[in-house]
C-alpha cells in the first residue's frame, strides 16, 4: 500500500482506467497529468476535451454512450447557435457549456490552468489531483493527405476521415510541465500509460520538455489501447495502419520504445506475449475492455499487481 | 405614409411598442434606439438586456410571460453553473445563452456593437434597424438607501427593494451616439419616448450627447408607461414614488419636460388631460395596455395618428 503512482491520460479510454486507479488509490497516492494538446478556442470559449472527460469520468458525470460530454445533457444552447448560423460541429451541450463558461471567465480573470482544474475538481468532488500536462499552448497537429490539419479539424470536424502522416506538437518545445508534474513523477513507484491514444493522447504530454526523461527513470508500464488489431474507440488503430505499422500491442510497445518496463494487454492477444519479451517488455495478459465500474477497478489491479511485481523484480535482480 | 419613426426604448413595454410599429411601419422609417445602461458582464459574457428584449420581440422570440428572455427556454447550463458553485442570481436560459456567447465572442474579435447587432438582427429575421444607443460603455448606477448599487445588481439580485434616491450613467458624458443615431433623429418625423421606465430606460439614452438636443429638435411623443398610478411591469412606479413623485402620466411628462409636444396615456387616467394640456403638452387617450399583438398594432397606430395630427397642427398652427 501507498504505492505511488503517476497515470498518464488523455480521453475516454485514460479516464477509464483513471476512474479504476481512484477507486483503488488513495487520493494523496494518485497524480493524473493529462494530455491539453486537443485544447481549443471555439466560440470564444476555452475548450479542453481531455481534461474534460478525465474529471467528468472521475465525478460519475460522464456520458457512458458517447465517450465524451455529460450525461443526461440537453442541447437548446447548439439548436440556437446553429439558429444564428453558429458553428454546431463541435457539440456542446447546455450542462458541458458550464464548465467551459465558467473555466474561461476565470482564465480571463487571470486565474492559471492548474487553479482552474483544481478548483473544477473540487466544485465536481474530484479527490484526486488531476493536472494539465502543462499550463502553456501546445497544439497537436496533423500533417496528412489534405494537408495540415488542427487536431479539433481532423478529429471532430472531419471525423478522423483523412489518412494521417505524422504529428506536430506546437508550442511543446517551449512549454513546460504543470508544477507539479515533474515532481509527482520523480516520487512516483509506478508511470501508467494510460490505454489512450498513443500518437495524440500520450506523445503530446511526452513532449513537454523534462516529462519523456522523468518517466523514462521511473518504472513504466503501458496498458494497450490495442485489442486484436483495433482500437476500443477513436482512430489509434487507424492512424498506426496509415503510419505504416500494424496495429497491435507490438506497435504500441514499440510506439513507446524504450520507455516501458512492462505492458497489460489484453488475453485476446495472448499470443504476442512472446513476442513482446524478446523485444524485453514484460508482459501481463488480462481482460482490458472496461464495459462496467468492475471492469475499471479490475484493470485497474491488475495494473498495479503488475507494476509491485515488476518492482519487486528490478529489487530482486 | 412613409412618415419617419424613431422610438426610443428600453424593456418590455418599450419592446411591445416597437413590435407595434414595426408591424406598421416600413423598415426603411423606422429606426429602434436602444438603452445600453443595463448592459453588463457576467460569467465573462457580454450581456445586452434591453437590446435582447428588442430583438427577441421583434423576432416573436420573447417570453411573454417572464418579459425577459427566450420562450420554450430550458435551464440546464444554469443548473450546472450552480452545481460548480456559480452564480445563479442572473437567469441565462440555455437557448439565450447562444446570442451571449455569440456575442461576446463576435465583440472579442473586434466587430464593433452596430454591427453586432445588425448581424443578430439579420440572423434573427429582424428586418428593420435596431440601434445601441451608443456603442461606448454607459452603465446605470442607482444611489440607494443601501449605497450605489450597478443597475443589475438593484433590479435583478435585489429585485428592486433598496429605496432609490437617484441615478448616474457611469460614461455617459464622455459616450458618443452609435453611428446612425443622430442622424435617423434628424431626418425623424416623430420621435417616439416608448413606454418603459423613463428613469432607467429612457434617461441613460439621453444621457449620451447629442440625443436630447436632437430629440427636442423634433416632434417628439412619449407613450406613459404608468396607468391609474402603477407600472404594467417593473420599479417605475416605485422609483417615482421614492423620488417623492406621486406616479401618473403627469409624473411622465414632467419628467420629460419640455422634451414633449405630446403623451399617449390610457383611458383609465382620461381626467388627467386637461391638467396636461395646461403644462403644455397635447394628450390622446387610447387603451394602452399590450396584452395582445392587436393591442400593440393598436397603440403603435394611435401614437402615429397622433404625431400626424400633431405635425399637421404644427404645419397650421
Amino acid at each position: 500500500m501507498g504505492m505511488k503512482v503517476v497515470a498518464l491520460a488523455g480521453g475516454v479510454g485514460g479516464a477509464k482506467l483513471v476512474a479504476g486507479l481512484a477507486a483503488v488509490v488513495d487520493p494523496a497516492d494518485l497524480t493524473v497529468v493529462v494530455n491539453t494538446g486537443d485544447d481549443f478556442e471555439h466560440l470564444g470559449l476555452s475548450i479542453w476535451p481531455d481534461l474534460d472527460t478525465v474529471m467528468y469520468t472521475l465525478a460519475d458525470l460522464a456520458n457512458r454512450e458517447t465517450g465524451w460530454g455529460r450525461r443526461d445533457e440537453t442541447w437548446s444552447f447548439l439548436t440556437s447557435v446553429g439558429e444564428l448560423g453558429g458553428p454546431t460541429w463541435f457539440r456542446l451541450g447546455d450542462k458541458d457549456l458550464a464548465l467551459h463558461v465558467s473555466r474561461t471567465d476565470w482564465l480571463r480573470q487571470g486565474m492559471r490552468p492548474v487553479e482552474v482544474v483544481r478548483k473544477l475538481c473540487d466544485r465536481l468532488g474530484v479527490r484526486h489531483r488531476v493536472l494539465p500536462m502543462s499550463q502553456d499552448p501546445v497544439r497537436t497537429m496533423v500533417a496528412t493527405n489534405e494537408g495540415e490539419l488542427r487536431f479539433q479539424e481532423y478529429f471532430v470536424a472531419r471525423g478522423c476521415q483523412p489518412t494521417v502522416q505524422g504529428f506536430r506538437f506546437e508550442g511543446a518545445d517551449s512549454s513546460s510541465a504543470s508544477p507539479g508534474v515533474l515532481e509527482a513523477l520523480s516520487a512516483a513507484d509506478v508511470v501508467i500509460l494510460c490505454p489512450s491514444n498513443p500518437w495524440v493522447s500520450i506523445d503530446p504530454i511526452l513532449a513537454v520538455p523534462g516529462i519523456q526523461s522523468a518517466v523514462a527513470d521511473r518504472l513504466a508500464v503501458a496498458v494497450s489501447p490495442i485489442i486484436a488489431g483495433k482500437a476500443v474507440r477513436g482512430p489509434a488503430a487507424k492512424i498506426f495502419q496509415e503510419m505504416g505499422i500494424p496495429p497491435s500491442p507490438l506497435a504500441v510497445a514499440g510506439h513507446y520504445r524504450t520507455l516501458l518496463r512492462g505492458i497489460v494487454i489484453d488475453r485476446a492477444d495472448a499470443a504476442l506475449q512472446g513476442a513482446l519479451e524478446v523485444s524485453g517488455v514484460s508482459v501481463r495478459a488480462v481482460p482490458t475492455l472496461m464495459r462496467s465500474s468492475r471492469d475499471r477497478h479490475a484493470l485497474a489491479e491488475a495494473t498495479l499487481a503488475f507494476a509491485r511485481d515488476l518492482a519487486g523484480a528490478r529489487v530482486a535482480s
